[in-house]
């Protein structure tokens, strides 16, 4: 499935879920990542994450579509992936 | 069309971002929307942010699924537009 990942940390966990979301999908802006991923690779992020995560201060969005085909993505300005750096 | 919108703008232009966006979408997140929008009203907003972006330093990704359903999403944390409250 492909997804899209949007998280909103407090600023001491940002690094970490940076370096954890790198590892199974694309960074494409500040706090927002995108790609395909098994239900079970998702489950295994989010399972490492919630080791770091307060879940009374941070919030991780996770929208989920079937396939890539589903999803049409419009860019406005820097596609800031292309560039591969990240805050 | 559903829409979810994320942007990454230099600090002095996210108040008029967020104001815009706020008229025509859902905040959830931390420079994150969503919502249902018929493709003329997403070119009206996106005409509008035209006008104070700058397109060398800004972005914005738009993510168009065709409805809402193919989109399933699933919340680690806080759900922050309940709270209604945005920074």
């Amino acid at each position: 499935m492909y997804v899209l990942l949007v998280y909103d940390i407090r600023e001491k966990r940002v690094g970490k879920m940076l370096k954890l979301c790198r590892r199974y999908l694309n960074w494409i802006q500040n706090s927002v990542f995108e790609g395909e991923i098994t239900e079970v690779k998702l489950k295994e992020l989010l399972a490492k994450a919630h080791n770091f995560l307060d879940t009374d201060e941070d919030s991780v969005l996770i929208f989920k579509s079937r396939s890539q085909q589903w999803l049409e993505k419009q860019v406005v300005g820097q596609e800031k992936n292309k560039l591969d750096t990240f805050l």
